[in-house]
């Protein structure tokens, strides 16, 4: 399980996306949520959208590896579809935000790697969100704050990648995913391979 | 410091050596010895050779890592040179066995990395200490036995490579090293770089 956080406009998504198109075992971690399907989006892909007694219910039986409720829409991720895709070898990627980070850690425990984004600069963060629209300056100036305090969590990471150039950042995260699918506690089969060798008739 | 341990024969010699030439912050432990220089052997550079009495002195002094007495010889990592070069920004590679890195271990903690190579099949191994010259059966045989002593190890490491090819297997151990050293803990200065990125007038 690997979760990327960052704040909002440090270059998550493009990282993501790039990590989900290079390792064909890796799949994007798909949340359940109370709010509404907008245009364009497609249950079960872009989220698994459920009413807010279901959600509850899910809470309720402890459904839920991690889940928060943001601006009055809930967000949660389901344990047991993750777990039956670990199972089967598939690694998953986590795009949430430092409570869900700490939630997961806390559940999942060494099956987690957490890996925080960072800008180079706060002016870059800045200039990514301005560039976004036509948005006010209050608009703006909440964003900063909202990305200020993630990144004042940074600490609770393993790993910290600074965004100063996607290809660079994309291969530093890319590397910790390839290293960390190495140790041996994630390593199938180890177990057997290693009696083939040392077994006394093994020759 | 990164340890690299494996059954004599797996590749080790090379893959260091590789290590070495390309991270050039990467440096390689000189033990302290009590065994006689050999020729071609330079002090300083493949060891440091000490006395028995200094040896035991700087055993009395806790100034090892880690030590051991093998056939008589007594093998140390100075403790005093690792920790200046580490402060300087010096990551070193220790090729020591299983013993020495459970020593290493427990006295430096979350400072270490400890990767195991193994070869791909005991009969490869075998192929190998054979190839190396005109050794009766009963040397090649007690090789192999201290070679599957070493491997049964393996649980002790915190990565396992399987060398079924030298490039292929250097590029493991590489990327290993690489994600390692983007460790959050490991990181200097990224204390600073965030308290730029979150001070209330950065922009």
């Amino acid at each position: 399980m690997l979760i990327l956080s960052s704040p909002s406009g440090a270059g998550k998504t493009t990282i993501a996306r790039k990590l989900l198109e290079s390792h064909h075992n890796l799949q994007m971690s798909v949340s359940a949520t109370t709010r509404p399907i907008r245009p364009g989006e497609i249950n079960g892909r872009d989220y698994h959208f459920v009413d807010r007694p279901t959600f509850d219910t899910m809470v309720h039986d402890n459904a839920f590896l991690e889940y928060a409720e943001v601006f009055g829409n809930c967000y949660g991720t389901p344990r047991a579809h993750i777990m039956e895709g670990l199972d089967a070898g598939c690694d998953y990627l986590f795009d949430i935000d430092w409570q869900g980070a700490q939630q997961l850690y806390q559940r999942a425990g060494a099956d987690v790697v957490r890996v925080f984004l960072l800008p180079p600069g706060i002016d870059v963060l800045e200039n990514r969100l301005r560039s976004r629209g036509t948005d006010s300056e209050e608009i703006i100036s909440g964003r900063m704050d909202r990305a200020r305090a993630e990144i004042s969590h940074w600490d609770g990471y393993d790993y910290v990648v600074i965004n100063d150039d996607i290809e660079r950042c994309f291969e530093k995260v890319r590397t910790i995913l390839d290293a960390e699918r190495m140790r041996r506690s994630r390593q199938t089969g180890l177990v057997d391979f290693v009696r083939g060798l040392t077994a006394p008739d093994a020759v």
